[in-house]
């Protein structure tokens, strides 16, 4: 069986899952339901499922998938024997009872990333998960082929984890409209937010599936600024808002690859009151057994704030900035920081999307450093205005080739993750140092080292994306002779 | 008459001077005067001159040069004809007279620079002066030879404004003895604090006299902390630091291009309290009739800080920080700001002196679009340790060529100084425009000019050092077309 929802959508073997015996740990197990079609299903029927094992109970929302087809998807947590009962207004729908094991997961399948050794990140199943972000806002509201390519390329980038809205983007460079929507439309054609459209959000789980084939997080935004009135998804009263936030948690949470991005430049959607954040929050966390990652992002511009972190509903620090100083955020909040939005190497005019490739990957390299980890975005102008960090399609820059180099530095380094050590070495004191020189150019470089271990040394330049091992190792108070070129790093690890 | 004292010095014409009958406005006119040897008449002698011109009275204290010449400088603030008088617990020293007429000042004779338009700087004659600093702390405490190198270098170097220490130093790359020390030794090989040595003096002047000559102001470091203890400058008792300031001021002040720096990194000099540096602020200005810029430079490490910045001798920021982000300084203390460290271009161990070339250029715009300052350094590995940031002699690197095109771009811009007008441009509204792009790589750039005026437009390449001059001009909301690449900067002038 496929271990990702989006796939069993995209092959047709919807009722096959529901009906199955097994599924994965971390899989998606689903109870498929026929229930009224009458009034409003969306509002009018309560559904939900109560899964045991032992002692162990969870609950989960049910929703309406249209054509009177009722869901509920449960990602079981442990393996082992799990029973099932469902619980619904609607007689048909309510007492329906089954049992499923959930079974070792399969290769690929690690389950739900969370937060590790408090600044990092790991797989369910101890994993480390080293964020290599990308962003592709509106990238599942394009044509077919479009989507597809983007899926393509997203197979050989270097990326584990994609920023994507669910609500399409009306911006520069986005003017078009989506093919589908979230809600119906009224008789008079405005937004009908009491029902949604499945067609919509079928589309969106299967594009969330495929990028959990391919070993990519789908940090999904759940509210964003560039709307403007344009489509009102941005301005919708407060039962509307929290009605969406139910459906979507009930229709994507037992998706293992799913985080939660509250907004992004959450201050720029001045509708919403901090008292509506707060709600929103908390309505995801109640909404979620899983407890998928949850972040909200801001905007780096004159009067662009943080939301209050230390809140205990956010789970890791999604900042925009491009001063990449993680020490003080880290200090300040002591949660896993990812510089989600770092500017974009690209040409527009925008500053926000035009640095060059050598300063995304030194930005990427900064983080690192620090403790923490970042986002790449792309916006090379376009002449059908294919913009990556929007709509997808190719990548056209010189950065994602030195990222899925980083990729492979931050595959080899210590389980527990890279601790900033001073200003510009990250590692674990006394068997792993990694330090950047970004801007700088010395002809040797000074390591006092613990006494008593010996290193190997690798000199690594960031760019060209070489490692050249030195002969031998060293110890205690060393110098290293370098090349002087910028963009270099260099790895000391402890000798066997 | 050479307008320097250094140079009078340096051709023996100090009698000459001494008898003038004419001294050029801002010139140096000298009253040499024999007096008594016997005692210390560093410590018993007190001479002073008083200045008159109509209302206007400067009082000047005197110094004992050696040998029984004592002197009294005065630098004539006004044209004109000035009457002076001495005065003295010395019979022979006291009730002097004399007189003489200041005249128009000789080409290149602008006056000292003061601080102009809140966050800028000019000659007192008015011409702008905009700093393009550089740092040989210890040149003047080399050879003969290696010395005149160093003004060899500075005669073709983009820079006006040197700093250099009083006292020599001991530090990394820095372990010769100089050849002359500020203080006489005791019987017992001890330090005579009370006793100065006036060839130390003489020479250091003629040092400051030839940078006047080249045009480049002497930004003089009164203490600083690279001695620990190896000859105890840095530990003087708080009568020899007072007896030292008082007397560098008498011999110095009417040197047009001295300005004051209290120290280098005071924040590591742990033997002296704040309330020591507010002494010795207020000793130098009470000393220097004809107020100097003052001020006082940062340790940037941890534990660093700023002296408080808002006291009132305070003339301007000479702040240490690799991070140019001059609006939170301005912005805070509301004087002109330099960044005279913002690291060197070089390639030693630290990082502080080994930044590339490229860096070091971009700070100095990343300071000039902010409406601030910036300081050149060079620290490359030399087989005798001959690094320019301490010893002078040759520079080898490739910012110096890329400093004077910018400082040729800021001669031609307009009088009153470069304001930051948003995050990227600096100028004067509705008049000049000076974009920055650093490491963005726009295609095109928009710019929001105001209405009813036309702009003329130049691509300047900041590192190729070119200007484009774009053909005809641009007004109100437009976009230019630019190359695509790193290190571009673009100038709007108003056209006529």
């Amino acid at each position: 069986m496929k271990n990702a929802l989006g796939s069993l959508l995209a092959v047709g073997l919807l009722a096959v899952a529901a009906r199955a015996q097994t599924v994965e740990q971390w899989g998606l197990f689903e109870i498929g339901l026929k229930g009224p079609t009458n009034g409003n299903p969306f509002v009018d029927v309560a559904l939900s499922g109560v899964f045991r094992q032992g002692t162990n109970v969870v609950s989960v929302a049910g929703f309406y998938d249209g054509n009177g087809d009722y869901r509920i998807r449960f990602m079981p947590p442990q393996p082992g024997l799990w029973r099932y009962e469902t619980r619904s207004n609607g007689a048909e729908l309510t007492g329906q009872t089954g049992a499923f094991t959930a079974v070792a997961p399969s290769a690929g399948n690690r389950g739900p990333v969370r937060v590790a050794n408090r600044f990092h990140f790991a797989y369910a199943d101890g994993t480390p998960f080293r964020q290599i972000g990308t962003t592709c806002y509106a990238w599942t509201h394009q044509t077919d082929e479009l989507e597809e390519q983007t899926l393509k390329t997203l197979a050989t980038a270097p990326f584990n984890k994609l920023r994507m809205c669910v609500f399409p983007k009306y911006y520069e460079f986005n003017r078009g409209e989506p093919g589908r929507y979230p809600f119906e439309r009224t008789a008079t054609n405005r937004w009908d937010f009491t029902r949604f459209n499945p067609l919509f959000f079928q589309h969106l789980e299967k594009r969330i599936g495929q990028l959990g084939d391919l070993g990519i997080e789908a940090d999904l935004i759940l509210f964003h600024p560039y709307d403007g009135g344009h489509w009102g998804f941005d301005g919708m009263d407060a039962a509307a808002d929290d009605r969406y936030l139910r459906y979507v948690a009930a229709r994507l949470s037992a998706c293992r690859n799913v985080w939660w991005s509250l907004a992004n430049e959450w201050d720029l959607m001045k509708q919403k009151s901090d008292g509506d954040w707060d709600r929103f929050f908390q309505i995801i966390q109640a909404s979620d057994p899983y407890a998928h990652l949850r972040s909200i992002h801001n905007f780096n511009g004159k009067g662009g704030r943080l939301y209050d972190h230390t809140k205990p509903w956010v789970t890791h620090i999604s900042i925009q900035s491009s001063d990449i100083v993680p020490a003080q955020v880290r200090d300040k909040f002591r949660k896993p920081v990812i510089y989600d939005e770092c500017q974009y190497e690209g040409n527009i005019a925008n500053d926000w999307g035009n640095i060059t490739a050598r300063e995304m990957v030194h930005r990427f390299w900064l983080a690192t450093i620090g403790g923490a980890y970042a986002g790449h975005g792309e916006t090379y102008y376009h002449p059908q205005d294919i913009l990556w960090w929007s709509k997808g399609g190719v990548l056209h820059g010189e950065s994602p080739a030195r990222l899925a180099f980083l990729r492979k530095i931050l595959a080899d380094a210590p389980q527990e993750g890279l601790e900033p050590l001073d200003r510009s070495t990250c590692g674990r004191a006394g068997e792993y140092y990694l330090s950047y020189l970004g801007n700088h150019q010395p002809a040797k470089r000074k390591f006092k080292l613990p006494v008593g271990a010996r290193f190997t040394v690798e000199i690594i330049d960031t760019w060209e994306m070489s490692i050249v091992s030195l002969p031998g190792t060293v110890e205690g108070q060393c110098q290293i002779d370098l090349p002087g070129k910028p963009g270099l790093a260099i790895r000391l690890r402890r000798a066997p």
